[in-house]
């Protein structure tokens, strides 16, 4: 037997029990007389005391050799401890100990394992299993498995089914790329892991499952960026016989739910806002709206005097950052060269500053007078003590410029504040996005999403204006979840192949059975799915998902730990039926 | 809105109510001036009413054309039913139509959605989606999903933690093939999916996660045997500081809880067989014990006279079939000729009929007197009225004939009793088995299993000898689990990786990381792999794992409804570096 107790269990009410408990060896301190050792397991760290009066010496003479993460095991007596430390729950007690094996020793660790941690990200990730022993690590694993926990027994009991799709599946070129996995079976042929289940809960609700959930990885081969991994976690749902609302509904449901067990904070309000308006107000489409700064289109007030800047501009747009007015001229600078860095991509950045006194100094102040700056200042909702940041140029480029200025004077103002949760519904997507690459329209979400039936008759006419039965659901800036309601009919579904470029032979040969399918009852039904890994990092109060990963991989796809991909053997391509072709 | 009320929810006390449901038309029975439809969604069935004295003209006629498997949606008002069906929940009401929509018209399906369908398993595979709107496979799934809620509340329960593993990963040569996956951004590398996560619930050991669990699926690019899937679910456990009884204990504890809280059985003895025991006992090391018909050794009682068939085997063993001195000359000659079939294998059988009155009538008389065969019985422990059947020849040959002879006769003699469940772990695995074909012994479960420690001197002298920490969890004859305590230092993996043909330099390339891991201060540790599959058609009652998995692939790994694997373009291949070599 290894252990009676855990490291983390043992209390003044243990006092004059003989225990056994094994761990790590946190730290030692040798007095010579006596040596002290912090042991840790997963639930705590437990004081042990070698005493050469009270400990056989042999027992004092091993103790003396342990090192820093060996791994031992010991029994003694638990006995009180002279100087209590309140930090930590077992810190009445100490362990007089009288055995001592040493299970295994330890190489020097090439970190610190402790909370904060003298190793960089690229050491962590090598010695993954070492960075894993670290409470930071450590806790935020456990804390994704409660999640997990809460969101399947919170589904469960609204009557989701979890239905375990295939991994092994067929490649589809629409959307992302596709890992693929070639078959020794099938010669010449290959299977893809999924980009999500999509085509398999439709046909669940095909199938008449009603309503189906699942925790889920899924795949993509794209270039990574940052905060990107190529497998990934899913929370996929779909519902059969509802309406957009009905989805919005249970949801909402699922994300108070959460919130409020795991955060104690009680959300009563899950606001709406069509893209059209994220876009215009807050320059992208997953706004984060725990705090202002809403943007004030300015072309109306702004480009009709000689500043041939703003005259060019497709779109001149402010807002008004709260008690900027105070900002040194230097700081100001500074700001501008924030956003003419090659991320953002701004050209310059007009600002005005409104004084306490109802006045107003810009750096417009040639072209523009007091009553033109007033108008600004209405406009971005700016009030005397503030500062008002314009930029301009072509529509797209500059929301997301501003967007970027407005996260950026939000994180350093402290107005994202990861203990607040404000959720946001952003619907009406459009369907289809233009894309320059390929010079065709691309379904936004995917191409079984269904447009808004009184849109249809434009998708002939003006395709980029067609609204889809599409939302998602922001939090605190991340996007968390999206979904639609999907075409259920093979008509609507053979009409949006069209439009994506699709001849009907290409439809058929990759998802031909999901037409077929169509024809045999299809009901109405739509779905969601949230990032498991981006919902866990924020309701554990961070932005990056990596330490909520056991074993995340690199910007090139790579686990730095096992080192893969790696090379494989001639005479495994060879009953792949594959050679290289480098 | 779709609906107000499922199809399985309207009872007696709804009466009045005005109603709004969507389903399936299940079928339709058109009296003229009257229209019955059996409505159905995953929850029930509801019955519906037509009539032109109460229903709107308009409504009666598009009811007439509803054919099955058409999904509606219709509003009206239940209503007392005048010929009850007491077979179903809803059977006291039907509800009197007075809105009706085709929300969608369907194909005649290929086959009858009833719970005995005319439809063979190709049809029903190719429209799987059909096939799971039949009660025994959409029952089947969401059987599956209660028990894997079940398992994952139980082990959270008990303080394991759900840790998601990597499904990108790295291939071994060891074990079975693996699939690979080409990595595009890493030129002529490939990841390969995990068998099992077994390397990485190693390392979360190593990394202090002390329990871990996870129902992960796993992927083995094998050639398929009957009711054997490529990708399959595993419940995956590793515990640290723990030994084999401590798992044995935990995971009798989960087992015990399934079988009570799903099945009402209370099971109060996991009864412990060694490998060789089992072995000798029931001709493999996986026995049913719901029944007797224990192996009896014949060899010292049979290899005294001048039956050379006998003389010359290495093995001579028999069981007694209960009631078999019954048999005609017909049905013993019928049983012959199963152990003769080519997927048995047996040369011949020689029998014996326990008469009544004390005395046997043997195919042999010619060589053996009654006393002789006395002392069969007694070995075989057969009765007056049993027949005993006796095979001989090579030892693991004749044990496995007669194993599958047991079973059968088991099976024709109803001994196996779904409802009756005879869990059994089977321990003390050997550590090796020779493969015949490479000469050279391989890993029993895989290279991380560790050896008894009385054990090791005979990995020199006598591999095959060496017993394994090592057991499986049996159950009504099937294996349902297996694990094994594990190598914890570097020192035995290393003499283990040695014995089993790794030269130092390819168990470095393979598992460094792992050995490596093992320098940092290693727990002990061990764990167990439950078939998830395999465990839920048998708590299920069933066999054959097929109808509980959504989407399976038929045996040539093909998933025959999307039509996968299947060919990719020329660009993909292009992108990942690969070429076909057919």
């Amino acid at each position: 037997m290894y252990r009676s107790h855990s490291c983390g269990e043992l209390r003044a009410s243990d006092i004059n029990k003989e225990v056994t408990i094994s761990g790590w060896v946190q730290k030692s301190r040798d007095k010579g007389f006596m040596i002290w050792v912090d042991l840790r397991d997963r639930y705590g760290i437990t004081q042990l005391i070698f005493d050469e009066q009270r400990t056989p010496k042999d027992v004092v003479e091993k103790a003396k050799t342990l090192g820093r993460e060996f791994v031992i095991k010991v029994t003694g007596t638990v006995i009180e401890r002279e100087s209590k430390n309140k930090n930590i729950p077992t810190g009445e007690i100490e362990i007089l100990v009288k055995e001592l094996s040493i299970l295994n020793e330890a190489l020097v660790p090439p970190f610190t394992i402790e909370d904060e941690t003298d190793g960089g990200e690229d050491i962590r990730m090598k010695y993954r299993y070492l960075d894993i022993r670290r409470n930071p690590v450590k806790n935020s694993l456990m804390f994704r498995h409660q999640v997990a926990m809460k969101v399947r027994n919170y589904l469960s009991e609204e009557g989701f089914i979890e239905v375990e799709t295939p991994y092994l599946i067929k490649s589809t070129p629409e959307g992302a790329r596709d890992f693929v996995v070639p078959s020794r079976m099938n010669e010449g042929q290959f299977y893809a892991l999924p980009q999500s289940p999509q085509t398999f809960k439709q046909l669940l609700m095909v199938g008449g499952m009603d309503k189906y959930f699942q925790i889920v990885k899924c795949f993509r081969d794209e270039d990574l960026r940052a905060d990107r991994q190529p497998e990934f976690t899913q929370i996929d749902c779909e519902m059969a016989f509802v309406e957009q609302e009905d989805i919005l509904h249970i949801f909402e449901g699922l994300t108070h739910h959460l919130i409020k067990d795991i955060k104690g904070v009680e959300i009563n309000e899950f606001p709406r806002m069509t893209y059209d308006e994220a876009v215009r107000t807050y320059g992208n489409d997953k706004p984060d709206i725990r705090f202002g700064m809403k943007f004030g289109e300015l072309n109306e007030v702004a480009q009709h005097k000689d500043f041939k800047v703003f005259n060019d501009a497709e779109l001149v747009v402010g807002i008004a950052v709260p008690g900027g007015a105070s900002y040194t001229r230097k700081e100001i600078d500074k700001l501008i060269d924030w956003v003419k860095r090659p991320q953002v991509g701004a050209l310059g950045m007009v600002y005005v500053k409104c004084n306490d006194d109802g006045t107003y100094k810009s750096s417009v102040d040639k072209f523009y007078d007091q009553e033109d700056l007033a108008k600004w200042a209405k406009s971005t909702g700016a009030k005397a003590g503030d500062l008002i940041c314009i930029l301009s140029g072509q529509t797209n480029k500059v929301r997301s410029q501003l967007s970027a200025l407005r996260m950026e004077l939000a994180e350093r103002l402290g107005l994202r504040n990861p203990e607040e949760f404000a959720p946001l519904w952003v619907v009406d997507f459009p369907l289809l996005e233009w894309d320059e690459e390929t010079e065709r329209y691309h379904a936004m979400h995917h191409p079984f999403t269904s447009p808004k039936p009184e849109d249809i008759p434009l998708l002939d006419t003006k395709p980029g204006d067609v609204r889809a039965n599409a939302y998602d659901l922001v939090l605190n800036g991340n996007e968390i979840g999206g979904g639609s309601i999907r075409i259920h009919d093979k008509e609507t579904q053979a009409l949006m192949f069209d439009h994506l470029g699709f001849t009907p032979e290409e439809a058929k040969a990759q998802f031909g059975f999901l037409m077929d399918a169509f024809q045999y009852g299809a009901p109405p039904h739509g779905g969601i799915a949230f990032g498991f890994d981006r919902l866990v990092a924020i309701l554990g109060g961070q932005e990056t998902i990596r330490d909520f990963i056991a074993f995340p991989k690199n910007n090139s796809g790579r686990d730095v730990m096992i080192d893969a991909p790696a090379n494989i053997d001639e005479e495994q391509l060879k009953e792949l039926n594959i050679k290289l072709d480098l």
